[in-house]
Parts: C-alpha cells; sequence; structure tokens
C-alpha cells in the first residue's frame, strides 16, 4: 500500500517557487489545470516569505497552506491526511534539490523544472534522492510533450529514417542580446548569475533542452563533444553563445548551436535529423507540423491531428487538426501524464511513460559540464561518461 | 444590487450539452479552466437524461447538479444559493433559444456557441430575451480571442491600411468531403440537418465565423451579397459549400469562400484585406503571425508577444513571444474576458469589452439567411437590413 | 514544301514592339535567347520610326532590317531570301491584330504577346486569319510554361485528383493601387485606356492569365459565371479589381479574383484545385513548388527536378533541382517549344504541343467580353459560348 | 594599348570543358547568353577529341574552332584576328589551372568555375598567372549574384546590422547519400576523386560556396578553424559532411555546416548573419527574399525588385518585383558584370566590381587546406593566414 492509496480524483498539488514576478511558475499552473488532473492546495511561491503570502492569496489559496518556506511546506504537508500528493519545484536551478529531496523524502511526487540542477553534484544527489525514495520525479522537458516530437520518435523508432546520420539542433534567442540582466529583468538576473543558474549560461538554460529532444527523438547519446561557448555581453558572467560539434552513438555527427543572442529570434528551437532512408524536420514555433522527407524529393508535411500524422505515431491531441495546439498544450501534456502516474502509483503500479526521467536530468547536467570543460580547454573534444 | 453581488472568487459555472461525445463541449471546458476563473458545477449535458447521469460523473459533477434537462437545471440552480452565476451553452444551433432563455429568465449569464440560432426568428427571439434580461450574453466566436486578430482591428482602426477597399474572406475545410454524416460521425449528422442546423450548412456552421471576424476587424458591413451555395455531395441536405461576393459599406467589396469539401483543408479560416495605405493577412492555422505590408514593397511579419506586436495593439498574451498560443488560448480568453465582465456585473458595473454580443449573432443569423435567399435566387443581390 | 524547308539552326526572329521603354518587350527577347534556338535580326519596335531605329540599334539589328512599321517589314522580310522565320508581337493589345494578319499573311509564324486582342471582333477576325494561313500562331500564356503547371495538368489528367469540385484563381497586384496612369507611367497609361487596352482593364491584362491556367491545368470550361468589375481609382477608365463566380463543366464551382489594387501584392497569381481524391496549390511567386493533398490530411511538397516532380509529370528542366527556375526560364520554354514546333514545321510535319493558341486567346477574350457584359447587367450570370 | 582594344559589340568567348555530359557548362552558357553580351564561338569542350568534337557541332561551333585540347584552342584562338576575348574554363578542379595559365598568358580573358583549384600549390600559381598577366580573371561564385545577396551586403556595410556577432552558414544536399560514385554518375566520380577535386569532398564542392558567400556579404575573415569532416558512405574517398566552428575577425563566431547526405536536402545554401542591431537570414532555394530582423520583433520581408529593397541595395533586377529571378539569372550576373569589365578593359580602364576575384579563389583553397589539416589533428583549431 502507497502513501496515497485511498486518493480519488485531482492530484492535490503545492508549488515551491512561481511568485508574482515569475514566468515559469504561471505556466506550471496553466499547465497543471488544462486537463482538470490538479488542483493546487498549497505553496511556498517565494523565498520572501511576504511575497510568498502575498503570490498565496493572489492565487486564492487557503491562508494555512500558504508557507515561508519549503521545509515548513514539506513537513506540514506530509502531516495533513488531505496533504499535497505532488508538489511542482519552479525555482531557480540552484534551488531544485533542497527541495526536491525535502519532498521525496516525505514520499510527495515531485515536478521539477528543467534543467536538474545548477551543478553536477547536486545532480547526483538528486538522482539519488530521487532513487531513494518511492515517489515519483518529473522533469518538465515540456518540448517532449509535443505531439509531433512523438511522432518524430516513433517514426525513428520505427525505422523509417534508416540508419541515422546527421542531427542539427538548434535553440536560439535574442532575449539576452543586451544587458538585461543590468536593467532590472529578473529572469536575466538568476540565469546570468553563476550563483544560481550554475556553470551554464545559454548552454543550461536552453541548451539542456536541446540536448533532451535530440535524445528523446533520435535515441542517440553523445560520446564526445567540441564546445565554443562565448560571452558577448560585455560584463556578463555566464556564456550567452555556445557551439557545440557532436560524435554521436552509432557514428552519428551532429551539432548544436544554442544563443541567447541572436537578434530577432523569439524561441527558435529547432530540429532536423538525417538517416539514409528519411529525415525530419521541426521547427518550435510552428509545432504542430513535422516535415518528413525521403530520397528523390519525396517531402511530406505531417500535421497534428491528421490520420497521416496519427499513422506515424501522434498522441496527445486535445482539438482536431488545424485547431492549433501550442506551448501550453504541450507542457500540459507532462503533466497530464505525470498524472496518470500519479494514479497508476496509488496501487502500487509502476507505468512506462515518454516523461523525462531524473536520469534525464542527470545526463542533461553533465551535458552541461562537459561543455564547460570543454570550452575551457579551447573547444577539446570531451568524452560523456 | 445584483443577483450576485456577493459572489466572489471564481465563477460557479453550469453547462447545457457537452456530453461524451461532443466536440466543443470539450473546448470551452478547457477555456473556462484555463485561467481559472470559473468553476463547472452543475450540468445537463445530453438531450438523454441517462447520458446527461454518465457525463456529469464522469466530469466529477455532484450528483444533484446533474441534471435530466435544462429546464429542471435553470429551475433548481436559480433557487440554490450557491447556483451557477453563468451557464455555457454548447447544443446544436436549434437548442441554443431554449435554454438561453430559460437561464437568462433567471438572471444567470449565458455564454453560448455560435451561431446565435438555426433560424432567423429564433435570433430575434434570443436578441429580445438577452435585451429583456440583466443578465450578460457571450456569443464565442473564439478566432476574435486571438491577439492578433485584435492586434488587426486595433490597426484598422488606428488607420493604418487608410480607406478600405478589399476583403477576402475564407474558410476551407475538408471533413464533409464525403458524406460523413451517413458513416456515424454525430458531428457531420446534426451539422447537415436543417432541423438541427438551420438553413445553413457550411455557411452556417463556419461562413458565420469568417462573417463575424471580417466585421471584427474590419468595421465594415455587408451592404448587399450576392450568394452560390452548392452541394457537392450527393443526398446531402445542407450547402457543402459557398462563395459570396459582397458588397460593403464605404464602397469596399470582398469575397467570402466557406467550404467542407476542400480536399486537404483543415481548418483554413483566412483574412486578407487591403485598404489604400496598407494590408493585412492573416491565417487561423499560424494565427500568431499578422503580416501587414505597405506600398513600395514594405512586408513586416508580426508575432504575438513582441513589443513590435504589442505596440500595434495585440493584447491578452500569456506566455512569451516564440511559445505559441494557439485555439485554446483564443477561446480562453473570450471566457476569461467574459468573466471580467461578470465580475464588475456583480457589482452593477458595465465594461466596454471586445467580447460578441448577441447582436453580432443576430448578424450572424441574417446573413447565413440572406445567403440561403440569394442563392435560392440564382444569386441575386440581396441586401442585408 | 514549306517557305521555310531548307532552313537550318536557330529561328531568324523579328520583333513588332518593344522599343526600349517597354517592359515585355526585354522579356520576350531574354526567352528566345535563353536556349539559343532564336536570332533576332529585324524589328519595327516602335510605332514611332525614330524610336524603332533608336531601339533597334541598341539592340545591334543590322540598319536594313530595322523598319518604320509593321506593313514596310512583313513586305520586305517576306521578299528576303533570308527573312525571317517567325515574329513576336509584344504591342499593346489592340495592335495585335494588323500584324499577326500580315505576317500570317506571308506564312511568317506568329508568337503574340496576351491577350489575344482587344475586342472580341479582333480575336475573331485573328483566330480567322490564324487558321486560314499556314503559318503557325503562338500566344504567350507564360505561366503555363512552368514545370509544376505541366505536372499539374498531368496530376488531374491521371485522376490523381479524382473529379474535379472547386477551382479557386487569384491574381493580385498592387501596380495600380494609385493612379500611376496619371502619373508618368506607360505600362500603366495603356492597360487603362479602352483604346488600347479594349474593355476590360486587371481582367485583361491579368484575369486572362488566371482564366487560362485554369483551362490549362484543369480541362474544365466555364459554362456561365457571375462578374462585379469595379474602379477603386477615381477617373480610371477601366475595371481594376474583378471578383468573378463561375460554373464549370461537369458540375464544378470556381471563382477568379483579379486586383491590381490589392496592396502589397506583387504578382500573386494562385491556383487551387479540389477534387474527390486531391487537390493542387501553385503559387506564381514560389513557381517551384506544388502541393499535393490527399484526404486524411496527406500532403506533399513537391519540386521541380526532384524524381517526385517528375514522376507527377513535370518536364522542362534546366537546372537541377533546388536550383531555382523563375519567370523568364518558364517564358523561355514557350519559346523553345514554338522553336520545336517551327522546326517541325519546316519539313511539313504537325506537332502536338502544350502551346497556347489562338483559340485559347479567342477564349479568353470571350471570357473577358463576359465579364463585362456580366458586369454592366449587375453580375448577372453570363453564358460563355 | 589593349590586345582587344577595337572590338566591339559581343563578346567572343571559347570554353574549356562543358561537353555534353557535363552539368556545369550548359548552365555557364545560358548565363553568358542571357544578357546577350557574347558568343560562343569556339571550344576545347572535352578532354576526349572525338568527344570534343561531337559536342562543338551539337553547340553549332565552326568547325575550325572545334578543338582537341586547351593547348591547341590557345594558340589558335590568339593567333585568329577574330580570336576569343574571353574564356569559360568549367572542367574539373584540377584542370582548372593549364587551361587558365595558357590564356591568361595571350592576353584571353578567364571565367573559371569554382573552387580556383584542387590544390593550394595550384591556387598559388593561378594567383600569380593572373597577377602577371594584363588579362582578367573572374571566378563564377554565383551566388553572390543574387540581388538580395547584393542587398545583405549593403546592408551591413551601411551598419544596418551593427557589430556582427554570429554568423550560421549551412550548404546541405544529398545527392551523394549513397555511393552515387560506383552508380555511373559523372558529376559524383570526379567530386569524390582527390586526383581531380583536391583534398575536400563536399568542403571543396559546396563548403566554399558558403565561405565565399559569408565573406562577401560580412566582410569578416576566418581568423582559426576547427573541423570535423566525415566520411558516411562506405568506400568513399572524401568527405560528405563537415562541421565547421569558426572564429571570425572582430570578434565574432561561427559555423558553416556543409553536407551532401543530409536526406531531402537539394541546393541548401543558407546564410544568418546576427549583429547587434539586426539581423538577415537567406535562403537559396527562394533566393528573392531576404528577411531582415531587428530587436523588439520587428521582422521585415524584402523582396526583390521593391523599393525597399532596391533602398536596401538590391541590384542587377532583369524583371519586376514577383516574377521570380532564379539561379541562372544570378549566374548570369556574374557573366554581364563580367562583360563591362572586359568592355571597359578594351579601352584600357579598370572598373571596381563585385565579382568574385583569384584571391577570393585562393582564399577558397586556402580555406579547403586547413579544414582538411583541422580535421586530421582530431578538428584542432587552425589559423588561417
Amino acid at each position: 500500500m502507497t502513501r496515497f492509496s485511498d486518493r480519488k480524483g485531482p492530484i492535490s498539488l503545492g508549488m515551491v517557487g512561481g511568485g508574482t514576478d515569475a514566468f515559469i511558475g504561471a505556466v506550471h499552473r496553466i499547465a497543471a489545470r488544462m486537463d482538470n488532473r490538479y488542483r493546487l492546495v498549497a505553496g511556498a511561491l517565494s523565498s520572501t516569505p511576504d511575497r510568498s503570502l502575498a503570490s498565496g492569496r493572489a492565487l486564492g489559496l487557503p491562508e494555512d497552506r500558504i508557507y515561508p518556506d519549503f521545509e515548513a511546506m514539506a513537513a506540514a504537508e506530509a502531516a495533513r491526511p488531505d496533504g499535497i500528493e505532488a508538489v511542482a519545484i519552479v525555482t531557480p536551478n540552484h534551488m531544485h534539490l533542497p527541495p526536491a529531496q525535502a519532498f521525496l523524502a516525505q514520499g510527495i511526487h515531485v515536478i521539477c523544472d528543467k534543467p536538474l540542477t545548477g551543478t553536477l553534484p547536486d545532480a547526483r544527489a538528486l538522482a539519488k534522492a530521487a532513487a531513494q525514495s518511492g515517489a515519483l520525479f518529473v522533469l518538465t522537458h515540456n518540448y517532449t510533450g509535443y505531439p509531433m516530437m512523438r511522432a518524430a520518435k516513433a517514426m525513428v523508432a520505427a525505422g523509417r529514417l534508416g540508419a541515422l546520420r546527421l542531427v542539427q539542433m538548434e535553440y536560439a534567442q535574442d532575449w539576452l542580446a543586451d544587458a538585461a540582466e543590468e536593467k532590472g529583468s529578473k529572469q536575466a538576473e538568476w540565469r546570468t548569475d553563476p550563483a544560481r543558474s550554475g556553470a551554464g549560461g545559454a548552454i543550461g538554460d536552453i541548451g539542456t533542452h536541446a540536448f533532451n529532444l535530440m535524445g528523446f527523438v533520435t535515441g542517440l547519446s553523445i560520446e564526445e563533444l567540441s564546445a565554443d561557448l562565448h560571452r558577448f555581453v560585455e560584463g556578463r558572467r555566464l556564456d550567452d553563445n555556445a557551439q557545440i560539434s557532436l560524435r554521436l552513438t552509432g557514428g552519428a555527427r551532429g551539432a548544436i548551436w544554442a544563443s541567447q543572442v541572436a537578434t530577432g529570434c523569439l524561441n527558435g528551437l529547432r530540429m532536423r535529423v538525417y538517416g539514409t532512408l528519411g529525415a525530419l524536420e521541426w521547427e518550435q514555433e510552428a509545432p504542430e507540423v513535422l516535415w518528413f522527407s525521403q530520397p528523390g524529393g519525396q517531402r511530406q508535411r505531417l500535421v497534428r491531428g491528421t490520420a497521416a500524422a496519427i499513422a506515424a505515431g501522434e498522441t496527445s491531441s486535445r482539438v482536431p487538426a488545424g485547431h492549433p495546439e501550442g506551448y501550453l498544450e504541450g507542457f500540459a501534456t507532462i503533466y497530464t501524464e505525470a498524472a496518470d502516474a500519479i494514479v497508476a502509483h496509488r496501487s502500487g503500479q509502476h507505468t512506462e511513460t515518454l516523461l523525462p526521467t531524473v536520469e534525464d536530468g542527470l545526463a542533461g547536467v553533465a551535458f552541461v559540464d562537459a561543455c564547460v570543460r570543454s570550452s575551457a580547454a579551447n573547444a577539446a573534444w570531451t568524452r560523456l561518461d
């Protein structure tokens, strides 16, 4: 019997971080709400108790479940018969490990924002904590929730691309093209601060998404990489541009370009995979479309929700083809599948899912670590073990 | 003082229609949930009591608020101190008027799917009922909720296009390209049934969206139209293709093409507006992008969430530029703005909104009526009064 | 034996019209030159003898073959043993018939710009002249020369689209959005002058291209049409916008929109054809791509020069796929196929070609005539016979 | 006084290579013909005399000017009073130097296909020969002939992008995705043969185009590079994929990806340049469009031939905007500007042009050489001097 074996209906959810100023906290809340599988009932929404209180009230949380800090929250919620069954951790990177350990130790499931942690030792500690806990751990690499990314993964797995040769990943933004961290942007402040972000800047913030998505779709791992990290904005303390060459398992080659100074780019996550029999191309800003090319100029435009896409392996649509789903829907799919796993867990069942795991998160932090080491060695080839 | 002047927090919502088989009911529920402004607490979800009960249970409604029909629901909810403050009506067209009258009569706000009704007399009766009720009436012409459609409207209003000359609207789908109504599609059955849909087929189902959006963005009205409605699928009882020429106020010309037999088209709502100083182009399947052209080959791609789009008049974003919002977000904006209006109404305030009104709905049904009459007269020019 | 049965090598070509100021004359010359099948050796390049002389010298023509007018040219060239074998007529519409008659009467092949003539009687006279002459007559509806339009035609003919239901043609430009004819544009002057253009403005200049291409690809004819022609620019003497509803052979429906006041549109010729089994979409500004859709969301992007496009029926490439061909190449294909036909004619052979004929041109002028009559009768349905 | 100071009119052109089987020879001939500035009058079209003769006859060359080899041609043409004024060299890379030396030594201008040579010593020898000759040398890096690439160059030079930070170049094809060189493709045979191509495969064939275009538009040079060349097809003797990281002058960073095994890619040359004030994006397969982005989501689509593009610095259009020009027109612009330079040279004038020079070609071969050396040293950073 598990801790929550008598629970029924929507999952009681708590949140750590995600106060008024935050961007990603609101996203997590909408994602949790989309399919009606969670109720947000508790929170330690800010490291500043006053702000936590104000934010909790603004969200309509009961007064007695607005906590000044995550430790208090973990203890109190674990003690309540109606305590939270899961917690969303949406703090800056350096503050993922402590609350995750606290809640996992109480058997409360953790849904954690990416990257897993700011440092590799933290990541290892968290992986260990998750392994030792009976509770679930889900990392919100939300782009894996896009239906066409599931189609892409299924097509690769089914051999539609043949042997993979090349992977070109890129993630280009421009919101750090100038020194936003000195102009009052909270988002920019912590993301360019090694103490809160870890040793990776752009490579940690968005490069990990690209890395994760590449592995999700292709199943390939990096054998060694050569990374050239760079800071274009004067005074910045972390990289804002990264160019990485990859040698992948099975003899494939690849590259990841991650940049936050690419003027005119918004959220340009893009994947291209080339195999002997076919190729896939996808752009996050038009996420409903997956291009499938075959030799001889055969080029298909697969759209979410069509019979053709479903046959290719697409899943998770909420509305018919041509009614565009977007970022929030993909994010919500992660939450909803986590809900399925949590419900199964109530009765002691383990379900196979596509959800990003703590091991995926550890791999991501190891990737950042290898990039930083490679770059420090003038882009020397560096193995990932 | 108003009926709900003491209410606080999320709005208690009921639903008429929208049982398990329905498409649009689920959409309304997600839209209501997205911004956490409603709680679905009651329903008469099907015209078949057993199915209503099963659907209500599946949605987790309290047993005593699952009703066998809308009359019972209107009476019982009006009698409860915690009764619903608003109701979503998501039935086929012929069943919009009766529940709307019932709830409006009780002072309960109505959020109603489009088109307003199946017939013009019904539409007039509903407009009258809404005018006589103190309650609010909102019609879910959801495409007006897209941020870039608000930007488009603002740009036209600000004179960025100069004097308008041409409007090209189209709405092309292919899901009725064969006789889906004879192959078990519930959606197809009622939408091709004059008793439930009214005299318009494609022109009623999707043509009204195109008509509404044209008016929303341009502010132009149709003076006269020439409509050629057609049924391509043998045995079909309503039009599945409509080609309409328009003479608009201010000397503008235009056309609306609505089709449900256009092979390969998914949900191809598209708007193009040409004025003396500029032009706009937009496609629903890529709703985040609005093209603005000016003489001399100046052509700008405006994207939701960017400073450029916001300066142009875009509103209502939930996530930053490049994180695509879609159909559900646009729909949710209608619900959320209705929530704002409902909350204002609690204290007797009237707020100006961009929400589609019962008058807009009446205009839409009058448009369908004029199209049907014009087509019956071999596409004779027919005035809209 | 034919008049030119002893000729070998490149075809000696003359030109009527196409002096220094002209746009289309230069296009014809490049098109003739592209595949090295013609030598321009004679010309009456302007209705003003001085300008003809200057233009001829600028083109490097021999002095004795620069003529003051087409009559002199026809007589002199016919008398020369090395006289021209073909003539390109690139004058305004009202000046197509007289030179065509003159050269056809001499057995000299005519390659004539579109539309065939400015008036229907002229068109009939020209058709008669062409029929009576043993010489060839080719009309440069150049858009039929695009390889992907040949692919489209082949796909329709092979039944890939099933029974055709809908055709949406449009041709939108903006170069007459203001009164260019009053600001010194020679092109605008004659094209808005009924004496030189005929009764059709935009409908004659570009509507005929759309009409011709529709027939070329689909094989459908118009049974009746309802045309609303309009003049947006004050003082203009011919239509600058045309909206036409079509009832086509075989029960198909369609529309043609032609406009020269659509701000931001450059040369927006676009074709969409929908059948029971498939659909095609094509835009002249991206002429290398043909979209082929099938039910269920199958959507293929066919590109000129690929094996897939060739299998679909594409012909006439000069360079490999991905090396874009454009407007001049498509135009040149008309010239080159005319050269093939002329060479075959030398030995008395008749070859089947895809080249637009005088009958196609007559149909185009009849189409303009029907549009003008329909519009004058308030867009009454008007039969094409 | 120069050798050809008494010449008038079209330039007499010879060709070395470009016989029946060749691809690029035909392209050069069309390019030379497009604007009527050359007459092809002589050729040594194949290394096999019989094939040269047959090819020359097929092209209609005079019998006495079809030569068995380039040495005979250079000698004979130099001796004729009407001898060729320029020669196009369109042989495989290893056969650029010898004919170039021979014709330059005779004072005959050389228009040479790229890359300059197969080896760096050859390239140096050719640069020396060109410097010592009074004749002109033009390298057909044809993509610099695209009007929008001239616009791009002008925009960078005018500071519209601010300080350049990032350059992402790619050139992806798939025609060598399998062992085409073993299946009878002449093109594949010599391009994968070190004896004829030199030490670079894809990097030489297409990487040099990307390298050249980057320099043309941005004015940046490579300080050092790290290249990972790879052969995916078993048995292939040269690289078919190259991933190169760049450190550029002025602190800019960049990457070049060149591949001939990228399934589904046709001729995917693509350039993206990011500066502090703006960014440009361009794709060769849609060459008429240049995207210009500025901070804040300003994004303009510039199209060749529009007033906006011309204001940005576009030049060289033949037809109006919206009438697409393509690969052949861009190539022809190189020829036509070479003709201008040749005509100026007749009277001893030197003109500044945008034409690729022998020095540009030498830089390209040095780039290939550095890539090969870097790759052999496990992608070690390698300086370009």
